[in-house]
């Protein structure tokens, strides 16, 4: 019996990875990693050596089509026909956006931008855009625009609009050659189908759309730059849609690429983070799940929208069609934990790491878990990169208390990945509070596949079991099954993301029961947590931005 | 002409320091350190090779007596004929104690008691007596004691009366068969004299002692152990007597063992810390020495008795004859920058520091002085060893607040010496909130002496100048000189120690000058931590407390 395969592809961070998956067992067909030649360009532009600003990221749109030129090895990989594949799924990092013309052609592939910084990929990380961010949230609120309020009353310069208005502003040239500014997401989607359809992820978390209420008024953006009244027809695009639709099929040029068949159907696009929801088995409202990494990204199902302070985004669609989906974040857990072992931690520990071949996190963790909960007599606040949900606070900073001659490094590690666990569950019981039921709570992402002491804690802190997605590629398989989606039912897929999560076998996962015996401290402990979060967060004390103030008046020249 | 010298005595820690100063010059005449030969006793007995318990650290007094012998060598060194030495002058850590028979002979030159741990020296950092303090605590406070107020409302562990009774409770025949405990700085002089003349300063800061009141009253030593009732009378002596006295002359016996003169004047002992206020030059009313090192102290003299909260000891002529002298302090200052050094520094500064071949605080004090006031983004409580002054709260912790991803092992370490900084301001300025005025302000000990970094920081925070002492020997010197004031003007010396600091000429030290252009910084960083202080320090918020609670219930087996 021939096999239904579909293919998954997740664009992250450094590199791509391509993954089959054998949709009646859910298991990996094959796999193709694919690192980004030109990794972020950060420092020269390689087309003509000059230098970039601070802050900014680039990348070379190229360097994605690398990826789709690795399928056809990923199918001989596979052993697998091409007629085998029955849908295509891609997702990516955001928002990561690039000018291109109206047939999908990059600005930088142009002979005449070439050499022109703004013509490249703005990455998710490139920050030099904050004073066009700072304009709009100004704008925003003055104007009392409504949507502010689904994004936790603050835009971030991470996003698409403060992008776009860096070009406006810096390189009015290339603003005016581009007929599009998209999401990297779609630009592939277009490169596979030759159809631009945006999808309602990227652009209800990134570029500020609502399904009912569209994208900001043309008002709002004139008042923002008479340049731009007309934006949303003439750079971005009007039309949106949902994720599990599909966009189109692969075109006979993207199958020359790809090796895969004309026709094969492709889903709309998807972001990275958001993807491995469906990932990790879950398709209902009251579903949580936490993708641990560098910050920590909430993901939650609802079935009707709810304002909730301090929550990051609330887009209708967003990370399954039919529902509501909500993201929290916290902006700093494994920055911390690194950010302590390369700053903070004596010879003594990297030399026990350096003899035993182990990493120093490894270190750190086996003399932490010596200690009981409690014992390191310390406490944190996990806000070294301000705090995203629930304060929506980027000028808090950490803090820790309670130090003694005797302390050690280890007590403080484990302090601090408390500290980020009590954030966690402050922000479940935001969503709670809220009207949003927190049914069960999920978790993958790097630090959830490889920290067991850390998600034990969790577990700990929150008071509720927490199932570990078993999958290491949860974005590549999400990507998958949403693949699967745009192929139909009639096409060996599914009819809808729901179907498909529940047709193929789950890998299953390791759960992490709460030990009841540590229940009664880590309430005395969180109680502390929440004392100091509503005393330095929200009691009108402005220690934290007085200290930043000073800090950036010391700074200057 | 013949010379006219003094000796001074220094009995440390950890050695003993004999000095002989040239009376017309004030300069150094000759110095010999003897190291003790037992160092601290904390492990095992060496008479007995038994195992001592836990918080023990007891001292051999025949370490003591052989600095005494070293007087002879010192006066070859010094070609100093003994007839121009007209007076001697010792110092003694404390409450550093010892229980000896009427003779003076130390119960541990006793072949009964040889082998007797509680036959030998209760050293001040002995902390194994902390439930005999705590019983006096609580007796002083249920009775309304009001010596308790002269020591900022609770005695030491350190002190004499918890280790007197120690030795009541756990070695009742050692009790019995002493006749006295005494100060080490009075054995001493009962070595060199013959005599018993126990010294003000000492009774006074470590024996609960005041001129006009004498000790507590038998009522409350009976009622803290029936058996201490007339303890005042049968182990310690009614009798004190003020330094800048004569206490007696040289014996035969004792003009044998140091190669003085039999007759040569010897003054009443004195505690290390105290005696450096005169050695720094210091006579008048209004003047505050700080004295840094492993902690603060910090010593001022005043006309009149004031009743000062959070100010650990006030006593008549406890620094110098005729004056009220107040002792505030910090218990964790070298300490501090020690723990983090050791704890908190990453591998690449102690290479640094080794390839220089220089110290690891050099290379952060580098670094942190690269760093404008402020720019580190950071404040800090600095109780990792509780505070004393002026909240005597033992159970206070240590506060970092303000870190991010970007903050350097250097911001921390110049924060903490700021947080030092900020805990000195609060003292003065609790003296003159209080009715003392602090007119000037000097420093002494080794951190003053060898950190010129952090004496800039200490005059920027204070927004005064500080003094430091050049003599790195203060406390020799300042022996020296009441050794010259023992010996009278009629045989050489001085009328009193005030004409002896007068007629000395001092060696110009060092004078830090505040930065004018830090002051309006400075101010906004103290501002934030005193709100922390009082926060945490008098807020009725108990987070450090809980914090301690759940630390020693989660330590508990």
């Amino acid at each position: 019996m021939e096999r239904r395969l579909a293919l998954g592809i997740d664009f992250g961070s450094l590199s791509g990875r391509a993954m089959l998956v054998d949709l009646a067992t859910g298991a990996e067909a094959g796999l193709v990693v694919c690192p980004y030649q030109h990794g972020f360009i950060e420092d020269v532009l390689p087309a003509s050596g000059a230098k970039l600003p601070p802050d900014w990221t680039l990348q070379d749109p190229a360097d994605y089509l690398a990826v789709l030129a690795a399928v056809p090895d990923l199918l001989t990989q596979a052993r697998a026909d091409a007629s085998e594949v029955v849908g295509v799924g891609i997702d990516f990092t955001a928002s990561t956006v690039l000018p291109v013309r109206a047939d999908g052609t990059p600005l930088s592939f142009l002979p005449a931008f070439r050499t022109h910084p703004h013509a490249y990929v703005k990455v998710w990380k490139h920050h030099a855009a904050q004073m066009y961010a700072n304009r709009i949230n100004e704008l925003a609120r003055s104007r009392g625009e409504t949507f502010l309020s689904r994004y936790g009353g603050r835009v971030s310069s991470e996003w698409l609009l403060p992008k776009l208005m860096q070009i406006l502003e810096e390189a009015p040239e290339v603003y005016a050659a581009m007929d599009r500014l998209v999401e990297a997401t779609d630009w592939i989607v277009q490169q596979l189908t030759g159809q631009e359809k945006r999808s309602s992820c990227a652009a209800g978390y990134k570029a500020l759309w609502n399904k009912r209420e569209g994208y900001p008024a043309p008002g709002f953006f004139g008042e923002l730059d008479g340049r731009l009244a007309d934006v949303v027809t003439t750079k971005l695009s009007p039309h949106v849609f949902p994720v599990g639709s599909r966009a189109g099929t692969i075109t006979a040029a993207a199958a020359s690429l790809t090796g895969l068949l004309p026709g094969t159907p492709v889903a709309v696009g998807n972001v990275d983070a958001h993807v491995t929801f469906p990932a990790a088995g879950l398709t209902r409202p009251g579903q949580l799940l936490m993708i641990l990494g560098t910050s920590t990204c909430h993901l939650l199902l609802g079935e009707e929208e709810k304002a909730i302070p301090g929550i990051c985004g609330a887009v209708e669609d967003g990370i399954l069609p039919g529902y509501w989906g909500y993201e929290a974040g916290q902006p700093c857990v494994g920055d911390l934990f690194d950010w302590f072992v390369h700053t903070q931690v004596p010879p003594s520990y990297h030399e026990e790491a350096a003899n035993r071949a182990c990493s120093i996190h490894q270190v750190l963790r086996e003399k932490a878990m010596r200690l009981g909960p409690g014992e390191s007599g310390l406490v944190a606040l996990d806000w070294w990169n301000g705090n995203r949900s629930v304060l929506a606070d980027a000028d808090l900073s950490g803090l820790l208390l309670g130090m003694t001659l005797t302390t050690r490094p280890e007590a403080i590690y484990r302090a601090l990945i408390e500290a980020t666990a009590f954030g966690s569950r402050l922000i479940v019981g935001q969503f709670e509070a809220g009207g949003l039921p927190v049914h069960d709570i999920h978790a993958c992402g790097g630090i959830a596949a490889r920290d067991p002491f850390l998600m034990q804690i969790y577990a700990d802190v929150l008071g509720r079991p927490i199932r570990v997605s078993a999958n290491r590629q949860a974005a590549a398989l999400g990507s998958a099954l949403y693949g699967a989606v745009a192929a139909g039912p009639g096409r060996g897929g599914f009819p809808d993301i729901e179907a498909a999560v529940n047709s193929v076998p789950q890998v299953p996962g390791t759960v992490y029961e709460p030990d009841l015996s540590h229940r009664g401290v880590y309430e005395q402990l969180f109680a502390c947590y929440s004392q100091l979060h509503d005393w330095f967060g929200r009691g009108g004390h402005d220690i934290m931005k007085r200290l930043k103030a000073l800090r950036l008046e010391a700074s200057l020249p």
